[in-house]
């Protein structure tokens, strides 16, 4: 591949009519593809049917305790439940309260709460004049989007190859009382692919916040989405937390949303005691209990966690391929050409692709006219800004291995395009 | 029966001391009996246990509009979702966003969107000093549960045979722009039995609110709860609100908690488009959407508004004789002896008793005593304080009819020495 960042202007306009007339073709073949979003294809949930088949009988709808899981009640969900979840986190079943469908809206409630009620008798958000949230980024488009929607300052966070950038976080942390959290995604981030590495996670344990209501907002979602047949540790928060003197201090979160059906799955979120009792406290007000059958039904189909890794190594059959198509059509195609860096996970739903700096609108913009939905540049950064309009965002999770080979070609011709057009401004 | 309120001190004193004896040879047995909630019986739900069969085949799990329901997306749910529940709350689809298993989590989100962020761009309430909410009462204690916990100022509203006070509910609503809402169960009320008359839905329709934010809030519960083979309507509270110029005054909510499962159900809310484009604007950020697995499931199962009355008559078979049970008990043992009148509910899961003035509370704990729980004296008033210390909410539908026998006999017995020790206070 030759290197465009050494190219003459000539030499790049000559490449830019080659490009271009690839790209004409591409857009006339009026394609409709999609690249945009973490979603599972119908072959992964195709695999993930005889979940629905796991609770039937009259005689199997009763859990451990004796409950009746038709019936009203059990806040905090089934034990079984708690157990299966708590495996996935890597923590203690007692640490957990099992929730509805989605994660997303356990956070969306966490931060509600904080805003309407404070935590632990702290002042309610909503009577503080500011209230700030570190964001390390690249990162999560839907947790900004809850904390954009509180009227939450929010201030990047670079990420390095091991987590979040620990010198700032700490200072942020120990210096700024209106600094109340901060969005992780320990494993396999999203988008980055990034594990935090133990030390990351201790430092993280460790912290000293100046505001009592600070914690730290953990989004283990991709705890046990391997995409290879490895198992990839990392420290359990809850109880690095414990260690330091700081049980409080986390809020952990997860779902099986990937792992069995998006939207019709189950979430969980674990914490301290104390931080159980204080949610509790309002939860009972929300809700008198999540949906028992559903759990049951998953705690039935995957019984623990070597059910729950032996089942996500059937769900990467599905996975791998795709992520190693796009790897391999970036590497043909990008490598080597200055247009752009780009991650090969082992875990986790996306690709991040670093574009040559300005060039990740103009990619974005290029590959939705030819029929190729991308998440939107800017997306994975706080008020969709991203300071060097680089970051694209790849999941390579939905389309059909057909319909992903052609998106991921058409994405590497609007990166060339993109990446000629903005170095030609300066020849 | 004789009239207790009518005997002497010897007479009272020698019917104490029959009745305590009763007392006593309850207590000596160690029951465990519940009445305090309206649960369905297990017998009920094993009726249920066939909608668990109606989505099991990958050939069946995409919507009318060809959506995948196992996959992410569709935040105000399937359009044929969207079609049942309007069916049951007698309003049009485009009126209808499905939530999660829970109609009370629906209600209490959209008192903390209004809390958090305002109805519309008014003032979000946590900015203002006071907010009220009339509350109809006898009422349903969850609902006062939510608007408490909110720092809602609550006011009691009376009830009457075809519904609340109208017009001390338009005073307020009209002269006070505290009041930003009211609590209704209008079909078998909860825990009177009332059905709001066509009159009384209409001046809700036409009320004319001093604040802009104000809502009533429509917890149709037992829209299709019927105990008896027979249909009672109530105009469409929507379509009211609409013909009287008053579009966005209604939230409407129903679930399907005592239709198919207590918490694997699914709910809905019904209101205007221009209240629902506000609420989206929000619930995209909570959720990427509800359950649709579990709305299909129901759908298929019930597949119309036919389908759910010809189910709840099955319902009926086991509510009907628990509830006939009851009222029974209540005739043979407290008719004409002045301790306390009840009606006799036509649908819904709940008879209201009143006691003579002061004895509720001493009757819950004499029952409590003797083995049978009863939802807390006061319950059904806003911070649980029954004026009059009168009004018991008796939940026939979970025990087993020998369970409820025990339990109704046992309530009667407690009724009466209470209400003997009344009448003692005062000879």
């Amino acid at each position: 591949m030759q290197d465009y960042t050494k190219m003459s202007k000539d030499e790049l306009l000559e490449e830019k009519a080659k490009v271009e007339a690839k790209y004409k073709e591409y857009k006339d073949m009026g394609l409709k593809l999609d690249m945009s979003r973490g979603k599972p294809s119908s072959d992964q949930l195709d695999k993930c049917m005889p979940i629905l088949d796991a609770l039937t009988s009259k005689d199997d709808i009763h859990a451990s305790n004796g409950f009746d899981t038709r019936n009203y009640g059990l806040v905090d969900g089934l034990p079984e439940a708690k157990e299966l979840m708590a495996a996935i986190m890597d923590t203690k079943p007692e640490n957990v309260i099992i929730s509805g469908n989605a994660s997303l809206s356990i956070m969306y409630d966490t931060i509600a709460r904080a805003h309407s009620f404070g935590i632990m008798g702290s002042t309610p958000w909503c009577k503080l004049d500011k209230v700030k949230f570190l964001c390390p980024v690249p990162g999560y488009d839907r947790h900004f989007g809850v904390t954009e929607t509180f009227g939450i300052e929010m201030i990047n966070i670079p990420m390095n190859d091991d987590g979040p950038d620990m010198d700032l976080v700490e200072k942020y942390v120990s210096e700024d009382e209106a600094v109340k959290g901060i969005w992780c995604v320990p494993k396999f981030s999203n988008p980055g692919g990034v594990v935090y590495s133990d030390e990351v996670v201790r430092r993280f344990a460790n912290l000293k916040p100046k505001a009592k209501d600070f914690r730290i907002y953990w989004d283990n979602a991709y705890a046990v989405h391997y995409l290879y047949d490895e198992v990839i540790d990392i420290p359990d928060i809850i109880e690095e937390c414990a260690k330091a003197g700081n049980s409080n201090l986390v809020y952990e979160f997860c779902s099986t949303s990937k792992i069995s059906f998006a939207g019709g799955g189950i979430s969980a979120m674990a914490t301290s005691q104390e931080n159980i009792e204080d949610i509790k406290k309002t939860l009972t007000k929300q809700t008198i209990g999540p949906d028992k059958i559903n759990q049951l039904r998953h705690v039935r189909y995957f019984k623990d966690k070597n059910g729950i890794l032996e089942h996500m190594k059937v769900l990467a059959t599905e996975l791998r391929p795709r992520f190693e198509l796009v790897i391999k059509i970036l590497d043909e195609e990008i490598k080597g050409s200055g247009a752009g860096t780009y991650n090969a996970p082992r875990g986790g739903y996306f690709v991040a692709f670093n574009a040559m700096e300005g060039c990740a609108n103009r990619i974005v913009d290029l590959a939705k006219e030819a029929g190729v939905v991308l998440t939107g540049a800017g997306a994975p950064f706080p008020y969709h800004k991203d300071p060097k309009d680089s970051v694209i965002r790849i999941a390579p999770s939905y389309p059909s291995m057909k319909d992903l080979e052609e998106a991921a070609k058409i994405f590497t011709v609007c990166v060339k395009l993109a990446t000629i057009e903005k170095l030609l401004e300066n020849k």
